[in-house]
């Protein structure tokens, strides 16, 4: 997992990638239906804890120990005007994280995750995707690799999150370059744009697709992305091949694996969603990805806050499995 | 609140029932507004902060001391073959919760509440309610009174759940009766009727609208409910008394509390929804009682389970609003 040369590399990696355990799973179904419920009465959260059991290859997954990895970035595309905060927010709001004042830090505590903080090179942003390409290939695999390293292989599910002023129009000029359609619907407001502000997101990105093509493969992370984003997509690839489930955070997390989805559908089927945002190209690029989300609970802070909450339902889910008695063991009528 | 000796009694409670601290409310308000975070980003956890605030009266409301109520009872609407599973299996689950073998065990103990399990007289069901009344009005009044006496006044919230064979019956004739429209649309597969069951237990229920007639008050309960009901509601009056929040589980405790909902449509503004049921009389309770509910999780079992995983997200909500740091603390541009 240490070959993030470069993209033909990471191509190679890719088409390895481990699946997961249909005998585990088949065990962990069959553990289901002997719990002091109607079948099925759980609803998502025992599709939870199947899906855990398929990617830890064990009929009661652990939760022990949880990994929390919120990377952040600079990018040059705020020097077309696309987010009314400064740049500078970026770093301040690392060194909140770094502090313990952030929404995700709370989060974190309460639902017993370890927070780890892995800001890239804020000091030097990425390029500008109207003008040039926003990483060389170099760049792209140096982010992807540094996010690959971040996972704790000890870990029994990550969660992934991300902080970058400028991040949700990055998102949106990936997600129309790999599944396309008008730009217009892959905009929203990000951290606080007002509708003209979003007009001029989406002339931003379509002049970005215009120079760099709709790339559906990691190129489009390249062309358009950011070195959170590149992070993401190395953590994603670090933990499939240790067979780790993932939780992804929102709109800029799933933006982020959407080049990984267009590489090969596969490699998201370990990575499970935290919540729905409000940023109206999360719905669609979850549905474009087959996914749903967890949670629905109207929000768009980013940060891995969502996956963060979504984390205490994992918890829930996982205690209900490990920890039921059976129709048997309780004398209760199955019947 | 130990005044239930009649209805007269439990409707002058009603009347005189304290309010939301709107003092209180603008103040939590004024506070989020200062967090690390764009205005209104962590959504419905936002909301969950201010609720709390506002009937606890503090800017931080606390969550030290959350109460979780699961009350059992049994209904002699058995009798007409409502329900596939056997009335022993709510003394068999009874048993279940005691011995900490159920999912609302579990999910106590990962998110915190203290667990009380109050069965109400399963050796004597309510009475069939299409040949009579199911309780008679003191019947009624002592089961509200258990219910009363069951909330530890020293709660921050308070969480109600119930079990019951038969109780989605009970539900779907309390939801016609004081909401009216087809019986059919109330009516669900419940702890696992098929359509034909379904069909059946719309016929119970028609025959026992017809014979009461449709009542929107506190005389439903008297008419068609159960005990496990009747000490809900119960429970929610002694909460409100005491400004304590009170976090609803499924579609049988939504049923429960329509009769305060149509005696005083604002007996029920200390209360939370916890989750939206798959039994489709929930999705159509809550929009009659102006309520949403935190999570949709597709589940249906009851228990009070999505309540016991709604108190996550609620100290999620809790966690960020009394915890985090503010822009000029923690020296993040706001603008």
């Amino acid at each position: 997992m240490n070959n993030f040369k470069n993209l033909a590399t990471i191509y190679d990696i890719i088409k390895e990638m481990p699946v997961k355990d249909i005998e585990a799973e088949a065990k962990a179904i069959a553990h289901q239906n002997q719990l002091t419920k109607p079948p099925g009465a759980l609803g998502i959260l025992e599709e939870l804890a199947v899906f855990l059991a398929s990617w830890q290859r064990k009929t009661k997954p652990s939760l022990n120990s949880v990994q929390a990895i919120v990377f952040a970035g600079n990018h040059g595309i705020c020097s077309q005007g696309v987010n009314p905060f400064p740049q500078e927010v970026t770093i301040q709001m690392v060194e909140n994280f770094k502090a313990g004042g952030a929404a995700i830090n709370q989060l974190c505590e309460v639902n017993g995750a370890n927070l780890n903080i892995v800001p890239l090179s804020l000091d030097t942003p990425t390029a500008d995707f109207t003008k040039e390409e926003a990483m060389s290939e170099l760049e792209l695999c140096e982010a992807m690799a540094i996010g690959a390293k971040s996972v704790n292989l000890e870990s029994n599910l990550i969660l992934l999150g991300e902080m970058g002023i400028g991040n949700s129009t990055i998102s949106s000029a990936l997600a129309a370059s790999v599944f396309g359609g008008s730009v217009e619907r892959w905009v929203g407001a990000g951290t606080g744009s007002d509708q003209k502000g979003q007009a001029h997101k989406t002339a931003v990105i379509e002049s970005g697709i215009k120079k760099h093509g709709s790339i559906r493969d990691l190129k489009a992370l390249q062309a358009f992305g950011g070195r959170e984003q590149a992070a993401i997509c190395g953590a994603i690839l670090a933990a499939r091949n240790a067979r780790i489930p993932v939780l992804l955070d929102g709109f800029i997390c799933a933006a982020a694996a959407a080049p990984l989805f267009g590489t090969s559908r596969g490699s998201l089927d370990h990575c499970l969603i935290g919540h729905l945002s409000v940023e109206p190209g999360h719905k669609l690029l979850l549905e474009a990805m087959e996914k749903s989300a967890i949670l629905d609970l109207n929000m768009r802070l980013g940060e891995g806050t969502g996956a963060a909450l979504a984390l205490s339902i994992i918890r829930g889910a996982i205690a209900c499995h490990n920890n039921m008695a059976t129709f048997d063991s309780a004398g209760v009528s199955s019947k």
